[in-house]
């Protein structure tokens, strides 16, 4: 059974997801498919915009998404969570990043690299020298990395990889698949999970 | 501890969220309060507004939240829902006769009456005509109901409840009160929940 993650590491929900996905793992069995897309595309995509933009001037409703992931923390014994002060960030950069480390092996390392940057010791990884300086602090070859970045086959798997998110119905950050099921947002982790559970009792149902 | 179910007749996912009710009560011995409110007064208060408006135009995003009323239907193995094809029905009278039916204590069957002919057997609910010959086949004294919900307390009790809904955080339909903590919408009924067996193991934290 494919079980997704589809992040952006812009999202600061999909790094709250993300952090509970080893406990998922752990109980399951099940390893995660770590997938990189462009949120921006897929906002761009779908007409669907960001909470910051669709909560904007609504009263209440805000206040209670800013609670809702206080608890989300609580209960996942987050620590290490920052809001980034310069979001939102544009994250082209660093998603082409991700689509290269996955080609060269150096995924792992980027991925925690990445997330650290951006909502552990937040900075503005959108300007290309913090970037490079960032992620050369964690130890990763930045030079081989961005001139793979580069590459079209790079540019051309993310762009495939977000169209193909959109066509399986995705509008939004973080979207996990459990075979064919989609569940979107942090709030849904124990759905995906009794998912694959589930799916895992049933192998031929979740081929139908 | 005091546990709040606020709810409007006129949205479905309160009635969804409400066959569930009894699961949670029988589980934690707590029973809950039904408070009448306003949905279209919370939308107004705070510029919220239905998922019907907000979500459309949005590719993707009204299937997926389709599908997760599927998927509360199938979990809650609830048979009795049907689409109201009159949707959006105004309110105002139902709400009204909830809270004259609080006042004359025959709120339990006006409750059941009203969700039968809104989500189960659904008519054109704001047609008084229609309104009155559904609550009369399900055997209420609908002349009596009626002649008290047009009294200015009961029109003031609604203000007041949908105010006050607002001024605690409300912004829209279903929402929770597990003492001071507020929860929003169906798919939060397992926090609902588990916040009610917290509070209940820590009176004294529930209180701070």
């Amino acid at each position: 059974m494919k079980v997704e993650f589809q992040f952006d590491f812009g999202s600061p929900n999909a790094y709250l997801a993300e952090r509970a996905i080893p406990g998922v793992e752990r109980r399951t069995g099940v390893k995660f498919d770590y997938v990189p897309i462009l949120l921006g595309g897929i906002y761009k995509a779908t007409g669907n915009m960001s909470p910051a933009e669709s909560l904007h001037g609504i009263k209440n409703k805000p206040e209670y998404m800013a609670l809702e992931t206080q608890r989300f923390i609580r209960r996942h014994n987050i620590t290490t969570f920052r809001q980034n002060p310069f979001f939102p960030v544009n994250t082209l950069m660093l998603m082409r990043g991700a689509v290269a480390a996955q080609f060269e092996g150096m995924f792992e390392p980027y991925f925690q690299a990445a997330y650290h940057h951006m909502w552990e010791d937040p900075k503005k990884m959108d300007d290309v020298e913090v970037f490079r300086a960032a992620l050369k602090s964690s130890g990763l070859d930045i030079d081989r990395l961005m001139a793979r970045a580069q590459q079209d086959d790079v540019k051309k798997r993310l762009i495939d990889l977000t169209t193909d998110a959109v066509n399986r119905g995705a509008f939004g950050s973080p979207t996990f698949f459990v075979g064919k099921e989609m569940f979107f947002g942090k709030d849904q982790l124990r759905d995906v999970e009794e998912s694959i559970v589930e799916q895992m009792r049933q192998p031929a149902a979740s081929i139908a």
